[in-house]
């Protein structure tokens, strides 16, 4: 057994990095600066890196638009990020690091988000990264949900994992992975194929439902989603002279809407549906050839998902046709939901024993949002592996993407003790 | 020349038909009393005549439905029709007579319609069917558009033409046609082929837009139509218990409709679209299963009212599809617009300038409604035949298809003279 | 303590009452054939006997159409029902009989429902009611909900009451409910006051989800429900002429209808919404003047109800006002949830264990339907009274609203035992 | 009698014009460097310059964007514009120059339109503005519609008057009008009164449907437009966790997107509906509390666009409600029809007739577009008197509104010759 009470150096270099991580938030897709610390990090401390298309299946991208793409190659090139790096990235962010204790036992993967949100940092100084002089350097992007203290947190771990290798069993796989807001990026990295030899999986999220001095083990309420544009193509033309000569866009665009709005509920729980975007047209006197949707849908599990994700497909195409359009579908993010196996939290409960003034929260609390850690515990699962998802709890002064979020250090100390307590909990193999 | 002045025996011919055919109405594809009373009236006068599949294709047929035609046998059964004619009619109402002058010459062919409407006729003693007894018989239909004056003076004319064959060439053809109301008729009887060797077409309707003493011979804004039943099929289900597991069939009809509605306007002219019913679903708390949809849609011309028939037809089709249901079509009726050959024009101009009294029209007055003749019409002009349709003026109390429309007898008979004049003024071939 | 071994009378009673009562199903607020046969057998009881305006104000009336009011009352006549009876009812169907037992003591109300449902019965001689010769001798109508046994268990239980009148205490009401199908009858019978003295109110249904030899005492999920009829009135046009000069009420009602399906999901719970009929429109070319639209919202309780029917009610308003029609809204039925108080919950449960052979469950059973007892116990427990709702179970060979729809009358005996021993372990007061 | 011969110089100065304001296209209601211009032109002529409030009525105003004014103001400061102009305008472009006679004599309106589009001119060596030096300066905005040519003809008409005052009588009174691209300007001029003592009105356009050498002085299809912006404003929630809590104006711009699709035909003539642009929304799961709609109406007269416009308002407000959400329309233009006055008509047949090699076109020949000189002209003959518009032919490579626009300079000569002549054959009033 490890004594954790010798691990201040971490807890410093924890929340150093957190506030490092915190001045450069990048968009999920763009994160090659982030990407490239986190390599430089992880080989410095001797991981094995891997980066680009042995991480990430770039066909199975979601929601990643050139654009960002490429601010964020200017951005690194800007920050002198070693050329070496990017090539190996072939444009795709995340990081894999990889630690062969030599010793025969599982493969355990822990997997940590590295993105940010497009929220503006607050100025005031009654906002502790403004007090302190750590907040985003960027206007209009923050990490406002907390991912560079899951960055910080899992970088700090694999130091941890690396000093303490002679003590441990089996290989360990960290997953930094881009483009978790709008749950973009977990289904690449699952098609990689970088879990398909993984044992064991655990992610989790910092403060959402637990306050500080709270570790949720068996959250449930993983909200199914998915994620879709739909792209109407028409014909325009001049709207007095010869409406008929159109092929209306934005009509095909609206009596989708309105059909859309009207999916049955389902007999087995809870489904939603919302386009949270539409823009469409030309001028006021063109039959409007373009229009532009945003929407998703979301169900209590994975099938009730699926139902109102073909529902929409089937609507989105049909009305294309009614109006003579074409209609092209892009899947942007999807999640699924996540069932914790009883074995891991069980033993994440034990590890959460192990860590004084921590309360082991076993009842199932909702999580009430989507994530797409469940496609990759899924991946895991599905070749018989075990999966576990654990909320740390934190205390907030405000809400997760607001412009005063914040999280409180001392639980991510605490978090940095609860991970280091699980790794040496969970299943040793054999 | 025939001298005009001695008809009266004519005249009161065509008065007493014109009285005893308002008295026995008969819908749209159930006109067999009338039919059979035709044949026989055109058999006394030594005419071929045809029925049933020779002149009415019955694939062809357009809005005819099993219960109307089973009730018209019934009553024809009920009033006596001699069997054979029956046997004859194959379930197809309509008669065409033939008469072969012996003399070479043109084929001429007369239509006249002979269904009534849904109109229940008026007790008021003003009113003088009712007043002079010869009111419709039947609640609840009525020869309310002067359907019976035109087969009246067709058989007035037949006869007449009988008298006087001696004095004319070629050959004629005396078309009786059933389903005029929702111009269902004349699709089925153009495709027999009955006018395929017809070199002269003649058509009219009573009163409309003309007064007594008034023809026009050059009407136009015939409205091209399309009459179309669209029926939904989908799946029922407990609307509290699993509403995914319906397919709602009155939502399909629901958004065609919205959609129906949104059909562009036409750049060359004129367009309509009526829904003009909608009945769909079961019980409250069902998901609804099936729905109907009573449409129409028109056009200035017959491009016009093909652009918004394929239109309308393709909305419908993907409704469905948007909502997992199946939906057939079916045509209820159609008519297209028709132009009068100048020739005939002409000559009609000419026969109408022999009447005393009677103001030939020739500017182009607006019929302002549709015409099935237009289909038979172009069906002879499609081969290089002339064709021409004529409105013979009659003062009336009330409007076409109400409760006290009545036509004035005098006009009547000065329409005949107008067909007989217009018989002699025909072109004679060679 | 009565011995419950000595019922074989009353059960033979229930029995035939049921079988009679069986073979003249009558529809919601036609049920005065029903209601006099109730009425005489509680006043040769010597039950005070209440009918009409005292137990139903006209006013509050859900759902009840004079048609079908005038057919059952003309069935009455024709059935020889005491001319003074019909003259007490004024119109209005359900009875109840009051019993005091002149000691002190709670006044307990004891709720069951009286109309069938328009369900043909089977003719099959495997159906139970056709084999013994007690099947329905009204087609298209039947007792395929149970209600029969409710009324025949209701009139036997008052017979026991009255037997044994001078070892109980307090009052006794006993209600029979019109118009239940469709959660009709219910609001008006509250309206009424009939309720406002009561202490304990008891209501049952048979069968459901529970199977011969269970009683559920707890049971849970009755669907708050609030039935609509929406009549759109516009004016008619001739859709070819003057389109411009309808107001389309079928648009109205179509357009409310998209808006009616995209009502939004709701955070606290399920929601419903169905539009199970539309029927709008005069002919194929007349711009549609009329349409009738017959729908139900549902809501996981009262408040989520209340949100659909009011967001409901204001986009049909809208609609008509958007399409410059009028719209009139009439409630046709309501329902409520309800949670049983749980000392009659347990007072239940004593008085089953009473009964051998039967099972009590209290763990919370879904009812998964809508109940109009609900808004009779709520009225109840507005001013502080308690109420339960029980499920007494019964096998059936066929769900509820089939055609071969049965109850084992077995285990409407046992449910008879049920009542009696219920009423034993009731409050006294005091 | 003036002899046309000795205009060379006139020629001269009207081409010179044209290509230098060319160069200087400005947006309407942003043309405060062009008004400068013109401003100063006019008061080096003698003219009385009237600007600001004096010619527009701040308050009718449609189409005026705060963001586009104040970029013209700031390009009018860069360009050096006299600032005690920009005073005198006060934020309004737009000019007017009087000149009177000092003999007695009719009022006479002249209107020449001042703004451009906004389209990217042709960068092509073929294009005769580029090859020859006066191509636009402004990328995204030209002079595609001729309004340059137009300014150019007023300014070396107004000289030409200037020069022959003392042959001619009355006052004139030369209107610049702002903003005519998209029927905005001409409203807030009428509403400033400067029209109220007119006697004679003329405006024209060049090129449309007619090619260099004709002009057409009886122009007819004017197409009455009404522009609306439509704002709905809603409350926003999240989207998967209570629906319930939005009000979505998107939902309430699309569900009026349906019913304004579906406005009615016109029995009096050709009417014509589009949404343009329809933009809502803030992010995929968040419900939409805002949405714009930008939309016109046409009807072939004023009345039936004044049906459409009414109904549009109709069915956007009812939507509003419909959805819980507050919707702001907003004009943003307006045009009628326009029947030139016969008189005047024979004054410019006459005008025309004196010009060798010039076509006068009296037959109708359709505009086919929406213009807002015919505000101007009504607010003229609204108090009895006279208006026409006339279309100066031209032949261009391409069509208005396209990069490649540009009209032959030779017509624009022969149109000052008209112009002039026009003047000259006037009604002299008395």
């Amino acid at each position: 057994m490890f004594t954790l009470s010798a691990l201040t150096s971490y807890e410093e270099e924890l929340i150093g990095l957190r506030r490092s991580l915190h001045q450069l938030p990048e968009e999920g897709w763009s994160e090659f600066t982030t990407t490239a610390r986190i390599a430089e990090t992880l080989e410095n401390l001797g991981f094995e890196v891997l980066l680009g298309p042995d991480i990430i299946d770039a066909s199975a991208c979601l929601g990643r638009k050139t654009s960002v793409v490429e601010a964020g190659l200017a951005l690194a090139r800007a920050n002198h990020v070693d050329e070496s790096l990017l090539d190996r990235m072939q444009g795709l962010t995340g990081c894999v690091g990889v630690l062969d204790t030599g010793r025969p036992g599982p493969t355990v993967a822990l997997r940590f988000d590295i993105d940010c949100v497009p929220v503006t940092e607050s100025t005031d100084s009654n906002h502790l990264p403004t007090r302190e002089g750590f907040a985003s350097t960027r206007p209009g992007l923050m990490h406002a949900c907390g991912h560079d203290a899951h960055t910080a947190t899992g970088l700090t771990l694999a130091h941890w994992v690396k000093d303490h290798a002679s003590d441990l069993v089996g290989r360990y796989k960290f997953l930094f992975q881009p483009a978790e807001e709008g749950v973009r990026g977990a289904a690449a990295m699952a098609a990689s194929g970088i879990l398909d030899d993984v044992d064991t999986f655990l992610a989790s999220h910092v403060a959402m439902m637990c306050k500080t001095g709270e570790v949720s083990v068996n959250p449930t309420g993983f909200l199914c989603t998915t994620k879709l544009d739909a792209t109407f193509t028409g014909k325009p033309a001049h709207a007095g002279v010869e409406p008929n000569a159109g092929h209306n866009a934005l009509a095909a665009a609206c009596y989708a809407f309105t059909q859309l709005m009207g999916l049955p509920r389902h007999r087995d729980g809870m489904t939603r549906i919302n386009v949270g975007q539409l823009t469409g047209g030309e001028g006021r006197n063109v039959i409007p050839s373009h229009a532009k949707m945003v929407l998703e849908v979301r169900g209590e599990n994975a099938e009730i998902n699926a139902y109102m994700a073909e529902s929409a497909e089937r609507i989105l195409k049909a009305s294309a046709l009614a109006q003579n359009c074409e209609v092209t579908l892009e899947k942007m993010g999807e999640a699924v939901d996540l069932t914790n196996d009883p074995a891991l939290v069980a033993c994440l409960e034990r590890a959460g024993a192990a860590i004084e003034g921590l309360t082991v929260r076993t009842d199932p609390m909702n999580f009430g949002g989507s994530e797409d850690a469940t496609l990759l515990a899924r991946r895991v699962q599905a070749h018989g592996g075990e999966a576990a998802f654990f909320v740390l709890g934190a205390d907030r002064p405000s809400g997760h993407h607001t412009a005063t979020f914040d999280v409180d250090e001392g639980a991510l100390k605490q978090g940095l003790h609860f991970w280091i307590s699980a790794l040496q909990h969970l299943p040793k193999g054999g």
